[in-house]
């Protein structure tokens, strides 16, 4: 398989950089979904390039025309197709990126896997503009989690040097209702972070590795309150295992880690181990270092995860690379229209496939309903 | 669903931790391949309990049965059964675990997913046990890719406050054939590392965590050298969401990242992109800060991937938890046969989900011939 | 994939003939269901050989083994594993017919296959064997259906050329509790006819067929009643696709029909539409032409499909066939313990493969709930 | 699931009879395969409608417009997404159908199904317009398969009361390549049919049946030639299992069966086994009771396989049904456009089923090489 996500839900992308259109067929979502076009179109327009100076100048308006499964304003029940036809592709000679590969970016180990035969125009297949289906199927799921109460959020825990906080600093006695509202204030902010006063630190760090022809990496974190416990599965179907191979679809993700993450390797169990406690008969727990997930299933308390998102491999710095053609060593200068930290456009792109993960995981419980 | 791996090779998982046998079906395995039972039982045996004083003293000898799918030596293509019978299974009382839930186990998530219909002696389905049946089929998967000289290691890169170097941190110019002596002389350490001196720190750690009756997380780093170019896809099944979902299948594993992995966070483009050079023909990259996979597919550098597993929740210190049958805040001690850093033993099964995911793209990367 | 049925739930199906067991491993089915043993030995030991002149002799008690996902007497909503473990298997001679290929059985093709490391002793995987973990599972998915007030049936509609009537043709009026009678009742009897006279007849033919060294085919006619309106999918995930998809799992199985299946090409669409009418309240259809699904999906009518069963290949009378190790043209005369009509020990599996199917709908349809 | 067929491609389908467009999303194609656009095109000429005075007068040119993963000529690898946007849907009033149930349509089946948000309109997902993009998936796996020697074709084995002979009563002894002959004569027929003399009286028995307002059922026959032996499966995913799969996908069919089909009831063993023989090396069979396929898997012998398809539904005659608003029963006089025997224009449907199982079954093939 290729482009197919296949779980309660199946997903199937298609599309390259430069061709007519990206899109994506949503099969199994339940019938009579109404589904806020609005709320879409919002979700649409906080990955869509062009809108800061922080992202690509590139101009496309990323209009999600619904093709089939939609009728009367709801779901069907039958394959929701959406297609998002592109605007802005420059014709522009692509003959030297045809021959020498970027470094950092699937050029090569697509043409590899491709046998020669790779759509290589802007990155073609691989490239991020397949991430607006990805966001419009989130958008989707959103619409049906919040039938659930579930709502979801994101913030940079790491741009480069600077460094905010994490969900988990956050006072614990917090309650779901506050962190709703949380999450939706994040969803406002240009640099979208929990202590304020590191949103214009990171603008700089982004601004100043702009001006460098350079790009910086960055962590996403990002959170669902009010999911159900229960959800998920052992093994192969983990909550985590569902979770991170849609992570691991978002072009330039590296790595990913739920809860303290990579920080457990410094704890001792007693430290590590979050407590049960009841009280009015409902079961919480103290901590949240599990990230909501404990032996593949949610628990209950909020699923927190991070992921690394690399520096953009697009820089107009001079590199060392290969010309595939000749077979010699040869240099690149990339010119073109690129973003310096992808993972501000990656924020919406990451709550999405988080709700994806989430509505299959609903669906899956349901069947032992 | 729920226990079941699907690519281009099946597995369908079974068992529970005090239950009669725990055992794997191994679906779509190419006829003809000689199973070297020697190799496999290594395998087996480093995984298996009871060995040494890091580990759990229960004694299993872990001996795979095959049931079907081999004769005359070889596999038949028909589906593998591999069944590893109990022997050491205590019969005590366990109506206490039934009803305190563990803090960090799954003893909560996993009573409300199965409706509180599961078996939880020991953890039931949970277990670390089921890791045993994972290292067979990794082993018959390292079978496979012995013939395309693929050679698969691993060591522990971090574990407690203990860290040993990355394998990317060794000389960049260490040619594939040492690595490859490498990968092979980790596999003979008790506590496989790179720089020698940490290996006796690490196990004063672990004794010492085992006599406060505590545990200690780590990260545990692995490699494959010899991997070809070409291997994944874009998107739902990259090579990275392959390994990631097999990854999170084994209990206690929080994150994963591949290459620099987090540390990409604080990079800039000019620093993480891997050159390409090309030498006598052979294209090869100068660093390996994406872990030999760009793209979701493999570049042929070596693939690298760390993951963190937490420190086992069971130990012996007093927990507050509560008690499902009451409903009530209770206390906990647990009582039992536990693994201090369970990482030591994790490591074969670490191995054996990168052997699995590897197989499984070997396999699909036929069908293009 | 080979042996792995990929539904809602999930079955994996692994052993030989004249290996130390068959078995399966169920995945999926949901936790707290009572597994009446009694109902389940009842399903194994109507297929079981042995227990009539009208089946092989081979003395299999059938026993199935649960190693997994059953404890205190209910299922545990992780892997059900069953284990048949073989008892007559005879260590006889099989060189030859490692060689001569025998015909109408899966030799052949499989030593194609599986590029000659197949299990020839007596079929291997292709054994008609394999279908006792098929009857479990069914047996488990009717233990489910009960619940939802489902009952499967089945009779033989033809052997050779004696023919019973249609499930069609009974009186049309027949309510669905005397439906549910008369299948049960069909259970109860050695040669399960609708109209008693045919059943001497049948036995006839069959006991002349095998004093004569040779075998006969034979339709089975299943019918499920009591099965909800909705469930099913259009195009490949229809409930005929899956019907029909598990039918030809089934060795022996050449072709299915639903409802008036070939008889609709002499029809005119005036005759073979079943008029809805409605009666209380309660939707029904005038006529069954369609077996109870419409556009993939059931539409509350009985389910009626019919299934026919290529005679037994092991004949004892001479073939003509060739030797794949001498190349050479030759003849065979096999010895062995042989069904001269394999349909009727065909008739649980059959009804199986529907429960089987229904079960995985109706744990689709609860999705959309 | 839905509308995917996940198999070693994967097929997306979606689209409704009155939405703006159908299309599909074929993943996993081979990269580099040239797609002769004129032959696609003729392909989609033979099922398209308002050619013939045997077909609905609807007007659609069905072409098919690639939106993605197709680039200078070629395929790539990525997923290929074809659409045929819909030129004269008449936007009629379909208040009626939208509660008066047609009889045999899925309109009451689909609308429990989809819990009443389906899109009636035209019978909406279910409708046979959704069969233009399964040909075109058809006509790509043929282009795929002509590399490999395959050719398929079929004809009309019986219409109503007419009856042409069937592919296994031609002379036992016509080589491959006349058969592709055979076949591709049969591409040319208004009305394909083995003896030319039947092909009027089929037409006349069409046409009597649209003056009466009423529709006739058909049988196709269908074979592919060339087809190497050893291809498909036991159980499951038996080539049969596959084929019949997606013969149900297609709206009208009610039944398969291989080879000598339901007439293999009234045989016995020593007729219905097709002996081998061996000739200059080659194995072959006497005779093809078994359709090419044995155990699941490809003999060598051509694939031939008959599927029955009822009298299209819609006639215009007065019919007694239901209203499902005001639940009541009523009487439904259809008036549309039509066609009076569905299997016409099934032909190249059929076939382009046939061939992406066999392509299916020659992607998994190459697994094990």
């Amino acid at each position: 398989m290729n482009s197919i996500y296949n779980g309660n839900i199946t997903l199937s992308i298609f599309g390259e950089s430069h061709g007519e259109a990206v899109g994506i067929v949503i099969d199994g979502l339940p019938p009579g979904m109404e589904l806020d076009m609005e709320s879409i179109r919002e979700e649409m327009d906080r990955r869509k390039p062009g809108t800061s100076k922080l992202a690509t100048p590139r101009q496309e308006d990323d209009q999600v025309q619904l093709i089939s499964g939609f009728f009367e304003g709801r779901t069907t029940g039958a394959p929701l197709c959406g297609i998002i036809f592109s605007k802005d592709t420059k014709s522009k000679d692509y003959s030297e990126l045809k021959v020498k590969m970027r470094p950092g970016h699937s050029d090569y180990s697509g043409a590899v896997h491709y046998r020669g035969f790779n759509d290589y125009r802007g990155g073609g297949h691989f490239s991020g503009r397949l991430t607006a289906p990805l966001v419009f199927a989130g958008a989707v799921a959103k619409e049906y989690l919040k039938n659930y109460g579930v709502e979801i959020g994101a913030h940079l825990k790491q741009v480069h040097s600077v460094e905010d906080i994490s969900f988990n600093d956050l006072d614990k006695h917090i309650k779901t209702i506050v962190y709703q509202e949380l999450l939706q204030s994040l969803r406002g902010m240009r640099v979208p972070v929990l202590r304020a006063s590191v949103g214009e630190e990171i603008e700089k760090v982004i601004i100043d590795a702009k001006s460098e022809g350079d790009s910086v990496g960055a962590i996403i974190e990002c959170m669902a309150v009010g999911v159900k416990a229960g959800l998920g599965s052992p093994f192969f179907n983990s909550l985590e295992s569902k979770i991170a191979s849609l992570a691991f679809s978002v072009p330039g993700v590296k790595g990913i880690s739920f809860g303290a993450g990579f920080g457990f390797a410094d704890m001792k169990g007693s430290e590590a181990n979050d407590p049960y406690f009841i009280e009015e008969g409902v079961v919480s727990l103290k901590s949240n270092n599990n990230g909501g997930i404990i032996g593949g299933i949610s628990v209950g308390s909020p699923i927190v995860f991070s992921v690394v998102m690399k520096p953009t491999p697009s820089i107009s710095k001079k590199q060392e690379t290969i010309n595939i053609e000749t077979n010699e060593n040869t240099e690149l200068e990339i010119v073109g229209r690129h973003d310096a930290c992808i993972a501000i456009r990656g924020i919406p792109v990451i709550e999405g496939i988080l709700a994806i993960a989430l509505l299959d995981a609903y669906l899956e419980d349901k069947k032992w309903d």
